[in-house]
């Protein structure tokens, strides 16, 4: 089997594209993601027919966010848009008229850096995507691990601090409230408003309120040396960094990839995470260290892969 | 391969047995644990020989709590026993003359439970082990999930609460502190503390003070219907529930198996651990629910999982 | 000096009424609470005269959510109202000629309380209102502790979980997320959500959905014996007690005094308070403890006490 | 009245000195403190009879660590020295033919600040120590608040960490815990136990071990820039600043008097402790701020403040 189509479903647009045995993309075509769930559907296959039409891609391979259960059929429960037990795989195959594999977005993330990223020479890899929210996928032994019903990796909701912060989710103190790139801001925003003394070139990037600070004036802020951005990172590393300590005392992997928007600002963000990482690795004197890498396809990491495990069936 | 021989290194003393294909021991040895690192290894040999000879016994699998390296050969760290990095393997087949398997000792209980006890039919299946601390393992695929380094599944050291409780591995908050039978006790010690007029009970089986009360005057009190008791099973169960969520976020296994002294109590332990896992449990309406069973084999999982461990060479 | 008139000002009425020495209330008005800042001082001066005209009262007192100066006159930030600064006891004091005394609405309540209801023979008192959120009032030796700034007793900010659940004050953490009626139906919601085979009678109360629970189906489903009410109380009055026992670390007062709605439940949530109080208490059993009393003045306190407020000038 | 003498009763001296209406210390005595309770009253006769014949000095003021009772003659539970319901003003009285107050010592400490040390121009002044505990004293109005039953101002057990570090007063999550000398020492051995290398500077200047690094080690490296000192004087202030932060809601002083050991580095301190409160003091834009200061008497301020409150009566 030589090329597959692999699909991305985001926020705002949907990107389907061909994609060889080596990660490389041939072709992509992309449109705006519908309001509507069933709207969703009809888009995913308008772009796999855009860009699969002549190509002699013969699967597909779909990364949705939500649970997906474990036949890579059924999508679960999606929270953002509002899928409950679609059955995605067959809707779409009778569309396309190709076979379609379904899979967790991170998880498809996760795979694809784990074959053409950053987990070259690894066999046990956990990856953890830092976007808005966290998500992450894990690699045990060379194979993705999906869990008995499909839905491992949820790493964003791991409980970090007991009667924490609301989560989406309807619990509370998960991971990714202070982990992501969403806790990013808030941290910049509590700051900014506590010590506006400390935030001037902070504050000065965006409207001068602390409401009107976004990711990236946080991540030019620190890089330009203002207090309240680089502390607010240090504060999002340490958070990332104990967790990654977390996993490593339960899945023991040889390596972590970091990816995701936060992870764009690579040695800002990971010196710090690693330090951390060392700081709360249980038992770390006595035991192999796992690596802490950057991701390295940036956003075509969910696309890459689910083509990936298509050609993989 | 017929018969093998697990060891088990316990705090008082060190068995081996005989065991079948079926996991059924058909021989046993013990000798009392020296207290010195050297005297242990000695003790170890003398419990193997004692019941293998004359047997057809010709592996030997040796749980041992601590970090073993990935090519079970190696204890990296013992934190009872001070071996570090012990080339226990070499050691005790020079002295045994028989092949050697070195595996955790959680592992090589859990691996018991998966084979022989309560994981009949489950091929995902974690392990915890509510003993004085809290030990784990992993089964995936039906294979035992041992990590990159060897070091993985140490579930007792997931931190449960930022700046808590001091453990003995010197980290803070790990799981172990709130989840364990040293937890249990220290739950009713501060309660009969503060509310004594709710422990009479309780605190007549023992010397009446709460720094008297061991574990199984907890037990036997909330049987009889002691509120501190009672309530300290509960803050128990709900650490403990709260923990298997997490895992279940992460690991997404299809059973859970709760052994070690705390789950003797069977029901008494076992339903409070139940609905706090469903109270914690990340999208548990939108997902199939891993089932929570009691452990079966009691005291022999580790020897009998590490028997067994020994056979698959 | 005889008869003054208090004046509490709530969300979605203001009332004004002329209370005796012996804190009985003679004569009362009301006016909807308008919708901006200036609107609510002409409603506040609309009620005083409307209940003033051709009564004997000389002096006002009027209690208001935020913090005030500690001259009585300015509320220096009122979150609700979006006062800044503003110079209500000048501003009431021209439009209806009589003097005025501004005052915190929760330091008002706990004055009415101490003074006429549930604090009689006390001298050092805490009152802590358990209502929509969690305000408080301070007494010691006989006089309200108003502070230096007069912005003392701001209890529902407490920080009783570190990176805990946002507060609308722009810190994280506070107490009055934790004990408070908002909290109690947040308890409840997640509760149900979770086990709604626990909530039925409680489910049913509302619209059948978690969202569609309000605080009096709490109360009533809790006196009913629905399982996830009475835990939801249960959790309240973990964290109330437990701040009550913080307070009595630092204050060391002879009674606390709990009002607010969800007072108004009684022994339902009183004795857990107590005895979680207990529970939490530092050497609880080297010192007197404090009692724990529930208000007798309802939602009068606040107004009762602005008018005695002004008697004591 | 013109000279009284002040005792303070410390770990291993116990210190009396004749002082006069200025807080000046005109004579001193001390004699080692004996191990068991009786022993200590007969030293503390002893030390006032050494310094006190042949002065005018008619009364007598004891700080004693633990509870006092509101008649300050008992001391209710001391920790230390196992006092329980010992009537200490009688049996000295009988001893030494003069009056004696009794008073917790960090009260006294509290008022030899207020009185004559950092506290000058200041009517509501919160004194916190943070020597190898944490302990505090109240001044209202002017006045030393002991509390209904003389047991207020017990800062160090405010719980800030639920479920946190264990104390030995029985709780956990203390506030002394987190903010002490002790918890100094400890965040600075975990840190050099998990990051030696940034830590080359600290280990060197004691046994190059994590448990051989004491206080002062932390504070001189700290001076030299050793990273790790750095960063545990960072974790003792943002603890510090933070529950100062809660005092201010609670208490709205002019002021907070910051003494003991750890006070004595000065703004190597008090600099990140004044950063931490207003990053955590709520409200902090729209009211006016506690200053912070440093204790000027350092270790002589309990025994003049209880010289002084016997002169008081």
């Amino acid at each position: 089997m030589g090329l597959t189509i692999g699909v991305d479903i985001g926020g705002t647009k949907i990107a389907a594209g061909v994609v060889d045995e080596d990660g490389t993309i041939l072709d992509t075509s992309q449109v705006p993601t519908p309001p509507t769930p069933e709207g969703v559907i009809d888009a995913i296959a308008d772009a796999i027919k855009a860009v699969g039409e002549g190509s002699s891609a013969d699967a597909v391979g779909i990364g949705a966010a939500g649970y997906v259960d474990d036949k890579r059929a059924t999508v679960l429960f999606a929270p953002n848009i509002r899928w409950r037990q679609e059955t995605l795989k067959d809707k779409i195959e009778q569309r396309v008229g190709l076979s379609v594999v379904v899979e967790n977005d991170a998880n498809a993330a996760a795979w694809g850096e784990y074959r053409f990223g950053a987990g070259a020479g690894h066999d046990d890899v956990i990856c953890v995507t830092l976007g808005t929210g966290l998500g992450g996928g894990i690699i045990i032994g060379g194979r993705l691990h999906r869990g008995r019903f499909g839905v491992a990796g949820e790493f964003g909701h791991l409980r970090v601090v007991p009667d924490g912060l609301l989560c989406g989710c309807g619990s509370q103190g998960c991971w990714e409230q202070y982990a992501s790139g969403r806790a990013l801001v808030r941290y910049a925003r509590q700051r900014a408003l506590a010590t506006p003394e400390n935030a001037e070139l902070l504050l000065g990037l965006g409207d001068g309120t602390p409401e009107g600070i976004e990711g990236r004036h946080v991540s030019d802020a620190a890089r330009a040396g203002d207090p309240v951005a680089i502390d607010s990172f240090r504060e999002l590393a340490r958070w990332a960094g104990a967790g990654l300590a977390d996993l490593a005392s339960l899945f023991d992997p040889s390596a972590f990839i970091v990816g995701g928007g936060v992870s764009d600002e690579g040695d800002l963000v990971l010196e710090p995470i690693r330090k951390s990482f060392r700081r709360w690795l249980v038992g770390g004197r006595h035991r192999p260290h796992a690596q802490v890498l950057a991701a390295r396809l940036g956003g075509r990491a969910g696309l890459v892969g689910a083509a990936d495990l298509a050609r993989q069936g």
